[in-house]
Formats: structure tokens, sequence, C-alpha cells
């Protein structure tokens, strides 16, 4: 950076949209380039994508699932196959129609998602019940035509992961289903400190051409929800229309089932828009790229610099640690910490060497903390814990004081203008009252919690039979 | 695997070409899909390409670098803004000119390189000395628009890695350059057993708008080369075009200094040309997903799938270690572990266990070991090592015994007719000659070696004063 001193972002209170962009562009996250709706993650994005991807990746290897890559171009007739699938992506994706100066014979389109691609190679290589299951993940960039776009939350391309699965019974469908889900959960709760709420989405709002949709979903600061994981199970739809068929244990040929699941870029959107604050973003310390950056005090007085670098030579083993010797004021690098989102700051000046001492400050509560030299290896460890609960847990409670019941569409309205939240209301099942509620207020069946409550007996919107409790919110 | 029986692929020296398409389909690295020049990279494919990454990419680090991620779609008038860089993809990339329904005001292209993307993002960037060296690499994919296309080696879609540096100084980007080229090199011998030539390409061959191109260039088995990695200095021409300007120390704007440098999963099938043989691929040891297959020898008798077990339990955290427990005969474990590159098999059946000893059986050389129980992890160890150097070494003898001297045009036609390989001629530096060569042999400039020869004095065509060695072969 070689601007002097780091510019003030917009209060989040104030303008939330305002506050994000700031952040994102600000703590060098990203920038924007002469493509419309598409961003550059910049080194700091690029290095918290990569903390994620690592992350994830080892729990998907873990459970035995194998990497692969398909092709990024899907012609069109292949794309056409599966009716409920064209309909749904066929008005978002980018069509490539010349090669050169050639004009294809075929359009092909940029993959919105590779389901046909997946389908196409599964018919090839499954023939019998000794090839299954087959557990398929790649990570991949995909785009979508999208009319309004935001760095992270809704981009024309992204960054993800899709797994594409195959079983012989459904029971082991669903297994996968539902593991893969908990992986997500795992993924946000434990390694990105946010929340989730574990359920179904509904027939409206599930994927296209799947038979059921798991979603994860969390709560921004704003109150708005965040769409943060889903896990797809297929039934035998696109085998069927793949003819992805196997000889099962009784000879008989019969089409597998199928699961798909994705994880995408958005998630860090989400992770700025749970933590962060008026000073910028609030990293957890599981994915940060940089956990400790030392800011000397007084640098030019004799040994601080060697005191800073000896630290950090000390302490690179153990922990992601940076230090700034550039010769900005104290002040200004304190500020830039801050807007970076680095948990932990550690200062070292002249006094601090005399007593043998450093100071460590918290980005998240801004607590200074006197550290004795021989305890700070080990301090810092178990700072960067508590920083990781101490953030998941006010995140929890920003979700839990902003979910709320409604009884009727009075107390549902009043509620999404008292700050949002995920409002709980029962639903009678009927798509009718599903669309009504998001046409009178915009917000959108976020899903149907697994962990099973009744409310009331009632449908929210209609007074008939209530079927299921829905969790429902505006959301990104 | 389904099939009972591993298919027999067809003899190397019978059908160089079709020996290779079969090594890439039966040993599992890729399947063919509906989309035209592209290949699914399969999980054995994909896991090696894995390796090969993990391997570059810590390099990559090691020496500053930061990863980033650049869009994939580039608006027509940036690709257009460089002269030389857009005469040179024009006619190869892909277009997009339909967003879902609508037609795009102006027509995007699928990246088939990234320097104007940079170029443009180094603009917003980069302002003073303070803000060099700039040093960025992004992983990802790109689109060429090959007319015919061949797994790894030539396909609509590749993976790779792109490089793109701004300095202060010619110096250096000359430095940079030069460091990156060094490390691909390095990649080759070391992790993928390819001796490689580093050198110069002639102005003809360099990068569409570079200075100039630095390249490794290897030696397949049918004695045609492959370019196996390109490092260039851009010079100022980006800069200029794109006005990426900085004020320099002097209190001066000037135009930064720039390299970009890439590396492709094509070095797959490089390695597959170096190292395979009729029974198929021959993985180096550093790269190779499984690097020891056990293989149970009467598995049906008492305690031998528990020996083999508890055998890989005891090497798994030193070593990539797989079992093949299935119901398919010893032989057809062997052939499958042969035709999949596996470096070492691992036999134990009843008499090893009895004589606590187990076979082991070097993929390269098919040479057998017994040994000892408590010395396995050790000589295992020692054993990929070895293979790793033995790989690395005939492959080395294979292109000395495969580059020769020519003097004059006879000598040279003559020497591609017999096998082909390296020729080492001296060259005008005219154009002319180097057309008129490729023009009459299909044989092209490879590289102007660093390690600087003279065999004669004349130009090999044309016989007026020569300038340079040249490197010539037929190429992939
Ligand atoms: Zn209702
Ligand atoms: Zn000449």
């Amino acid at each position: 950076m070689s601007k002097q001193m780091v510019e003030k972002i917009t209060n989040m209170d104030a303008d939330f949209a305002q506050w994000y962009t700031d952040v994102v562009t600000k703590a060098e996250l990203i920038d924007y380039s002469s493509v419309r709706g598409s961003m550059i993650i910049r080194p700091y994005g690029y290095a918290i994508w990569e903390n994620i991807k690592a992350a994830l990746d080892e729990e998907i290897k873990r459970t035995g699932h194998e990497n692969v890559y398909m092709p990024l171009l899907i012609p069109e007739s292949l794309l056409q196959k599966e009716k409920d699938h064209i309909e749904g992506f066929a008005p978002e994706v980018a069509w490539v129609t010349h090669g050169g100066d050639e004009k294809l014979a075929e359009r092909l389109c940029i993959r919105p998602t590779s389901e046909v691609l997946f389908a196409e190679h599964y018919k090839n290589i499954i023939h019998s019940y000794r090839d299954l299951p087959k557990l398929y993940n790649q990570w991949a960039n995909v785009v979508r035509w999208e009319k309004t776009t935001r760095p992270f939350l809704r981009t024309l391309e992204f960054l993800w992961q899709e797994g594409h699965t195959c079983h012989e019974t459904e029971e082991e469908a669903d297994a996968e289903t539902t593991q893969m889900l908990g992986i997500y959960a795992d993924i946000c709760e434990r390694v990105l400190a946010i929340p989730v709420v574990k359920g179904r989405k509904t027939e409206k709002e599930k994927f296209a051409g799947a038979k059921y949709t798991y979603t994860i979903e969390s709560l921004m600061h704003d109150g708005k929800a965040l769409q943060s994981g889903t896990s797809h199970n297929l039934g035998t739809g696109f085998a069927e229309t793949f003819g992805i068929e196997f000889l099962n244990r009784t000879g008989k040929l019969q089409p597998v089932h199928q699961t798909s699941w994705g994880f995408t870029t958005r998630i860090i959107g989400a992770m700025i828009m749970v933590h962060g604050d008026d000073k910028g973003l609030v990293l957890p310390p599981a994915i940060a790229p940089i956990q400790v950056l030392i800011v000397p005090i007084a640098q030019h007085k004799e040994g601080v610099l060697d005191a800073a670098y000896a630290l950090r030579n000390s302490l690179k083993t153990s922990v992601r640690i940076n230090i700034d010797a550039s010769d900005k004021k104290p002040g200004w690098k304190f500020n830039e910490s801050e807007m970076k989102g680095i948990p932990i700051r550690l200062e070292i000046g002249p006094k601090d060497i005399e007593n043998q001492q450093v100071v460590l400050v918290r980005r998240d509560t801004g607590e200074k903390i006197c550290v004795q030299n021989h305890e700070i290896d080990k301090r810092i460890q178990s700072l960067l814990q508590e920083i990781q609960q101490s953030i998941f847990a006010k995140a929890l409670e920003h979700r839990v004081n902003n979910t709320n019941v409604a009884f009727n569409m009075g107390d549902f309205k009043e509620q999404l203008l008292d700050g949002g939240g995920f409002i709980k209301a029962m639903w009678c099942g009927a798509q009718t009252c599903e669309d009504l509620i998001k046409e009178q207020t915009q917000a959108t069946a976020r899903c149907i919690p697994f962990e099973e409550e009744a409310v009331s007996d009632a449908c929210v919107y209609c007074g008939k039979a209530a079927e299921e409790l829905v969790y429902w919110a505006k959301a990104y």
C-alpha cells in the first residue's frame, strides 16, 4: 500500500451494503476489472480461499472421495437432456458460439454446474455394482449470467467444489447427502466460526433436477440470511435420462442413485458479513492468512527491530506470523491490521524489551494482554483458540437474538421491519402460500430445519393445517 | 475396474501414437467426453496433477510469489489492446456472444492466457517503486481453439499456472525470468525425472508480445521434442500499452518491467512419453499417487490378508501405499499395477510370512528383491530414491544418444529419418533459413541453449556465417 493513511470505511449500521463494498476493497480482498460482474481475487482474498479449500479438501478426501476434472464447456444438446435441469439453468448460462473465426455447428455453454458431464462419464465407467460407489469431486470455476452482482456474494464467475456421487441404493445416497451437508456445517462452524441451521429446501427452492436439497443457512450481521452450502439427492432422475445403469447383486440392470453437493467462494462473503465490524474484517484464526502481526514500537531505537525479527523467527513454525517493519507510523499499522482482520496484533517496544514482555491485542475485542516472553508461544496458541470460539459464540448469540416466531403475517412483516433475522413460522406445504409470502415480504423459505419443531397448528399465511416449520428470511 | 483381464496395449515401437492413446485410457488417466478436444481427467490422472501442482506451488511460494485469481472472460477490446498479443491469440480463442437469451454488446473471449487482465489490474495497484515488485501467480484453466487435439498434449482446455510479475528494473525482470525457468527445470528433473535443455526461443518461436522467451525442452521416447515450460521477459511492452507506470526512486514516472511464465498439464503427457514402456506407465516415485501396491499371494490362506493389512498400516505414514485385496488373480493385479506405473509392487504370501520377508518388484526394471521384515520400511525408502534416479538417468541417456550434430541439410534430414531426436546445428539468425528448414523437414528451432557451443562456423541451411547453435527437432 502506498497510501499514508488507512481510509475510513462506512459505518456498518449506516449503510451495510456500502460497508461491505468498502471492506472487500480496502482490506484488499478483491479488485474490479473491466469484465462486468467478475472480480479479481487479490492475494489476501485468495490466501483465505486456499485455507478454506485445504480444510474442506481434507474432509472430502478423508471420507473417501477422489478429485477429478471435467471440461469447462458443455454442448447445448448435452445440457438439454435433463428437462428440469435445463429449465433451471438455461436463462443464466454463457454461450460460446465461435472458435477463432469459425462459427460452431453447435453452441457450447460454460458450465453453470457439471451434473450432465458427470452423468455422461458415469454412463461410460459404471457397469456393475462392483463399480459402485463412485465418489468424485472437482474444484472448478463456473459461470452464471447474473444481472446484478456483488463481490463473492453473486458474481458471473465463481470458484467452488462440486461433488458428484453414484450409489447402489437409495439409502446410501441419502446417507451421502446427509454426510456432505454435515461436513459443510462442520467447516462453517469449526473453521469459519459461522453457526448454521441445517435443513431441507422446499420444492420451490430445491436444485433443478434433484429429488431433494439439503442446505445450511447462516445469518448475517444485517439480519439477512445466506445459503452457505447445499447437498442434493438427485435420486435416479439423471441416471434414467442418461442411462447410468448397473447390473445389481441379483443380476438385474438398474439406474444408480446420485448426489451432488457444492461449496463456493460465496462463503467468504458470509464470513465478512458475520464477523466484520466498523474497523473492517474480523478473520477466524483457523483461516486467517496472517494470525499474528508484529508491530514494532519506536522501531528506530536500538534493539527493537532485532527483537521483533527474533520473535518472528522463533514463532513462525507454530503460527502464521508477519512483521510490519515499514516506515509507517504504528497507528497506521494498527488500523491496517484491524482492517485486514488479523486476529492478534503483537506490540513490542523498548519498554517491553526491558520488561521481557510483549503486548498482545485481540482484534475481536480490542483487549490488551501483557505476556511474559517465556509464555508468548503458549499464550498465542490459547488466544487463537479463544478468539475462534469467542467469535463463533458471538455470531450464535446474534442469530439466537434475531430468530423469532411469527404466528400470523402481521407478526411476520413486523419482524422483517424490525431488523429481519430468521422468522420461524408454520407452513401448510402449498406453494401458493410460499409464493405469496415472497411476493408480499421478499422473504423466502430458507429451510425446513432437521430439528423439527411445531410452534402452532396453522399455516402462517392461510391458516390451514400446518405441515412443517419453516425458517423464513430475506436472503443474499 | 469390472473387466477380468488387463487389456493389451499397442507396442510402442510399432505405433507410438496408438500406444500413447492406449496408455492414457487404460491406465485410467483420462476419458473422452462429448466435448470435442476436451478431456476428463480421471482420479488417477488428477492425483498426479495434484502432486505436481503441490511441488511447484511450494517453489512458487518459497520464492515470494502470491497466488491470485483473475476472471475467466476477457472483453474483446481489452484483448485487442496489445497488437502482437492479439495477433498471436485471436485465431485460437473461444468467443462468448450470449449471456442467457441476451446478445452481448461486446464479445468476451475465454482466456487463452491472462497477460491483459494482469496488466489492467497492475495499472490500478502500482503507483510507486514502493509497490514493486509484484509477484503474482494463478492456477487456472485456459482455452485455445486447437484443430487437432490429443489428451494432455494439445487440448481445447488445459490446466496450468501462469505467473505474472512487475519489476522496477530490467535486471530484476531478467533475473526473475531466469529464476522461474530454473524452477521449472528443477521440477522436471528432480520431481518428474525428465531431463531438460534450457535455452532461449528464436524470435519466430517466442511468445506473442514478449521481449524474449526462455524454454525448457525435453525429448520423448519416439525422438520428438516437447516444450515443457516457458518463461517470458515481457520488457516494458505491455506496461507501455496499458500504462502501468510508477514513480521511481528519482521521482520520475516510468513503465514497469514484466515477466510471465507457465507450466501446464501437458507435462503429464511428457512424463508418459519419456518413461512409459510396453507394459504401460512408469511413474516417478516423487509424484506417483500410489508408490507401493501390496499384492497378497494366495490371499485365501489364513493369515495372508491380515499380514498384508498389518504391513499397509505400519507403512502408510511413510509411503503412499495401497493394497489390492480384490478377488482378481495375482497375475491380473501385477499387470494392472504395471499399467498404472506404480513404482514398487510388494508381494506377500504364506512362504514369505513363514520366512519373515516380502518380495519387492521394481516397475522400471522388473527386478525382484527379497527383503527381511525389519528392513522393509528402510528398503522401500531407498528403492524409491533409486528408481527416481534410475529413470532420470535412463531418460538422460536416451536424450544423449538421440542428440546429434548436423553440419549440412543432408545430415539434418538423415538424422530426422533415423529416429529423430535433437539435432544440434548452427544457424545464421535469418528467419528465412528457419522457415525453410521447417518447411522442408517439419523440424522447428526448439531453443538456443544457455550452454553455448559452436560446432561449426556456417549456417546449416545457407552456409553463411553462423551466429548461434540451435537445438532443432520435430516437436509435439
Ligand atoms: Zn398455507
Ligand atoms: Zn542461414
